[in-house]
């Protein structure tokens, strides 16, 4: 279908085609459900007016693009979405010639679009090309969305960004920017500006009501953009998006333009799937569900998740100690921090997607004498790095990070995966680092780090954590390690975190006998017990869902090396070196070797 | 002397001999000068209102802070400023406990001020404690500036931040705020409003006129504001920022208004000496000085810095290829790339204070086919960690990233040592890591660099490279080492960028042979040369201005344990695990024992 060429109707048709078809899949496969599905019009306009071959089309976070893959030749491998070895949940440019760039993370789409306008005038086609950005509110609130538009604002590229304005984020709207789009009108200039005319119209009699009146709703047009024209950008709107017709003009006119221009689209989230519309986090990400009555498909594992044992356990030590608070970065339900937020609202925040100030502003909770639970995705943890260490480590402050999707996130894929954490954070002085392998353990790994007078990180994996019958955890002391399974053999598995589970079901399909250690602090090590047993087996093998290099190997490398204990031979099984595909955690591990059955068998050939 | 009781004329004396002080120590010990000569008064009233043994002082940046350390019982040690052992050029808590957090990075201040408000609620302290905040211009630019704002302007908590107005950031002044501050009456909105105004004020005839002129001036007083007051917070502005009395007076009230509010206040950089007032980047930070002639005390180094042998190696590959682009984040006569900027404006640019805008536009840029060289501080990189994995080396983009700073800073210490870089960058899938030893081999890693078909980082020290007289450097091929030295020794040293020259000094001041190698790429290693040199060598010392804990030792030991070699006792020169302190370089490293003669020493004990 050349959508250049069709009519408004015949686009409208498509839209209700496309909303069908992701529903469909979605229902099947899990997905993004809600966003897509309101900014259906939006990406049929956008395709009408600009070319996807041609002009650099950016989606924030891109959890809303569905409808652009439709339309742009993936509509027959739709299907295997966000499948192993299907086509992806976020855009991706190796997939298609349409998609201009990855995104997964929030807040990247007007720095990309900067970037693409700075080469567009570089190469002379600023009359052939324009960039055009959709990005939601609720990804307005990062800090590289503003650093962007100040230098977009200065120096007046063209580009079009269309915001969609569904008022909300993933979760409950925060903010200057949501509160600005979704009442300008009850904002404080406006108010002020009201309060100002009022007292002036009044000395001077009926006549100047009239003036006054038109002076405001002359203000009205302005005023929701507002800021955006402070910052030197036009703004355009608010406009229906779910009225392809006035979509398709106003998009024409943005870009015909030749400025920077925001376009404000208010959509519905939801739209167009009755049992989803308007609602609020619950349908942004699904698993698979029935259509009809909206319910999930799938029964609820049996076993509890990492995050709700996290939130379980917060929620103990939230209850005996008011020093305990926590912050989410626009996670409250993928965190488990909501009922924490509902029940304790003055102590735990949503800051928005912001975690550059989640970060700093926990730790200035610390040096007030608070124990701050920040509590943010191994993978957006990410953002706040410089944080980590200039506003935290260097004051020796005790935040606890708590980084939940850690290792393979399955679906999400290779944005989202929780692979770099241990080797980032183990070169921060003055952090400690552990993991804990199972409920019980959690538990205990909480109880330590609510009590612990510095810096420290936890990390747990999405899902569950992979079961054992290993003898019990024990209370977390500082770095000391728990010895589960011990015995003549010359083999020593170690295993970190989720690697505890990983490294007890691969000894299960071997036929030798090994040893296993749980070593619970990649930073400090145990480094008495690593001496001892090294005295006592040489083959060692470490288990852990994380990066190899400067994970946590490379950490007891590092220990032996300064020890000159030279005769382990040591194997890692954390990640290689490559970004990590989407799919079933199960097949993506597979691919990569690291299931138990196949850990065993790389096990044999290495002894 | 005790502020609070003083009287404005007792306290302009004071400012007086605070600017004496600071310029007779700044000449002879050099350090940040013009901003912390116009912040003079700020501080003293902020003395005056606040008390900093209860009320959270919060100093952006806080290069500006020198005044408030002078009046915090610093007088005396005042003359230590900057040296080892001394006093530092920050706020830092373990100094005093007036200094309430460290910052040597910018735009943490308000974020922290949140988490200071958060905890004073918890506490029930509002009636008696207020966090007051003072932040420069310049730094308004960052994203987590806004990220707290916003969360700010939402919740309301009471805050006093002081918007130190100076006209300009370190370099020129960038973007929205900046042109917002100075220049509110040109803003787009009032020119917008002024022409809705005109018009309609035309059809009412001469007796409007007079209305609309009212209402233009009291819309004049709440323009410059406007933004704050769009995100909940109130503004109060602009104000001298050199007249005590009413800086005084506006603080006292801004203080009991118990909600968060922005005091614009307007300086002159460098107020008080003549010959820095106003002026621009040149006296920001400085070396010891004459005061009378303002001319620089000591002479030139003789030797070239590394940032100069990057600027003209740019400027070198720029001329040829036109296709070279690249960015500094506010730091362009720091990163050597104003010379550049001025002669390519389209091609370079300062993104102003916005390290993450900065590589996500780059990447963009390189998608289009641009070759960008994305020049930062290796401290300040750690704002961009997110957007180098996610936006550069998943799409695999040919980003140069060009780490100035790297390893020890000397005076600026413990918030600007470049010493996690190789760490939290070597664990990124794509990335490569090289880095040069000398001017030679600096010019050929450009030339490497901007031929390289991939995401690349290269680091080099702050000042010159550390001389040697070893065999001259030849072309950069991929993971391709440099033997430097070769003997039947079995001592290897391996040197990495400025550790190589370190090694060789090293080498000087020892009685035994040892064999040099130039590692070059520590990612991806030189397999081949570090598996032939295991069978000639068995003791390896690594020397490298990097953190020990993931960083070069750390690579070679994991290819040695992933090759099962076992021989080899490998000793790490690299920085052990604390944050490094201010001074003089070389009196730093001495107290880390990293000097060549002492290394030396650690080499002869260990063979």
């Amino acid at each position: 279908m050349n959508i250049a060429k069709s009519t408004i109707k015949e686009l409208e048709k498509l839209c209700k085609d496309i909303r069908e078809e992701i529903l469909r899949v979605v229902s099947k496969n899990g997905g993004h459900l809600s966003s897509t599905l309101g900014a259906t019009e939006i990406i049929v306009a956008m395709h009408k007016v600009f070319d996807s071959k041609k002009d650099p089309f950016i989606f924030d976070v891109s959890h809303q693009s569905y409808a652009h893959k439709l339309i742009t030749e993936r509509w027959s491998k739709f299907d295997t979405l966000r499948q192993f070895g299907g086509i992806s949940g976020y855009t991706k440019p190796s997939e298609s010639e349409h998609d201009y760039f990855v995104a997964g993370h929030s807040s990247t789409s007007i720095s990309l679009g900067v970037g693409a306008a700075k080469a567009i005038a570089l190469k002379g086609e600023q009359d052939s090309r324009v960039p055009v950005v959709m990005i939601g509110d609720g990804s307005m609130t990062a800090g590289m969305v503003y650093e962007a538009l100040n230098e977009l604002g200065e120096r007046k590229y063209p580009m079009v960004i269309i915001l969609n304005d569904n008022e909300m984020s993933i979760a409950k709207p925060i903010g200057a920017i949501s509160r600005m789009l979704s009442s300008a009108m009850a904002s404080p200039f406006y108010q002020t500006f009201k309060r100002h005319t009022e007292n002036f119209v009044d000395n001077f009699g009926e006549g100047a009501h009239y003036i006054a009146k038109r002076m405001e709703e002359s203000l009205k047009l302005i005023t929701p953009g507002i800021m955006f024209e402070e910052m030197g950008i036009d703004y355009i709107g608010p406009v229906n998006g779910h009225n392809l017709a006035s979509l398709v003009e106003i998009l024409q006119k943005a870009k015909d333009l030749k400025k920077p221009v925001i376009v404000h689209v208010q959509t519905l989230k939801g739209k167009g799937y009755q049992i989803a519309e308007g609602k609020e986090e619950k349908w942004h990400g699904v698993g698979p569900f029935d259509i009809g009555s909206g319910n999930a498909s799938n029964k609820k594992s049996s076993s509890k998740s990492a995050t709700q044992i996290y939130s379980e356990a917060l929620l103990h030590l939230a209850k005996k100690n008011e020093k305990i608070v926590g912050a989410t970065a626009a996670m409250p339900s993928g965190t488990g921090l909501s009922e924490l937020i509902e029940l304790y609202p003055t102590r735990f925040w949503d800051v928005a997607i912001a975690e550059q100030h989640a970060v700093t502003s926990m730790a200035a909770l610390a040096k007030e004498g608070f124990k701050p639970f920040c509590t943010i995705y191994s993978t957006f943890l990410q953002r706040g790095y410089d944080q980590i260490i200039h506003d935290t480590c260097l004051m020796d402050l005790p935040v606890v990070f708590a980084l939940d999707r850690a290792g393979i996130v399955g679906e999400d894929g290779e944005t989202h995966q929780g692979v770099f954490d241990i080797s980032f954070l183990r070169a921060i002085p003055n952090m400690t680092l552990l993991a804990p392998r199972d409920e019980r353990s959690f538990h205990q790994a909480m109880a330590f780090a609510a009590e612990y007078k510095h810096p420290c990180s936890l990390r747990y994996p999405r899902g569950s954590f992979i079961e054992t019958d290993l003898p019990e955890s024990l209370p977390f002391e500082i770095a000391k390690s728990q010895m589960l399974r011990t015995n003549n053999s010359d083999i020593l598995f170690i295993g970190y975190g989720n690697g505890v589970g990983r490294a007890y079901q691969s000894a299960e399909f071997l036929d030798v006998e090994v040893n296993i250690l749980d070593l619970r602090f990649v930073k400090p090590l145990d480094e008495n017990m690593l001496r001892e047993l090294s005295k006592k087996h040489d083959k060692w093998f470490v288990f852990s869902d994380s990066a190899k290099m400067g994970g946590v190997a490379s950490a007891i490398l590092e220990f032996l090396a300064k020890e000159k204990i030279l005769h382990i031979k040591l194997e890692s099984f954390e990640y290689d070196d490559n970004f990590i595909t989407h799919g079933n955690t199960k097949q993506v591990e597979e691919s990569l070797g690291l299931l138990p059955k196949q850990l065993a068998k790389r096990v044999e050939t290495l002894i």
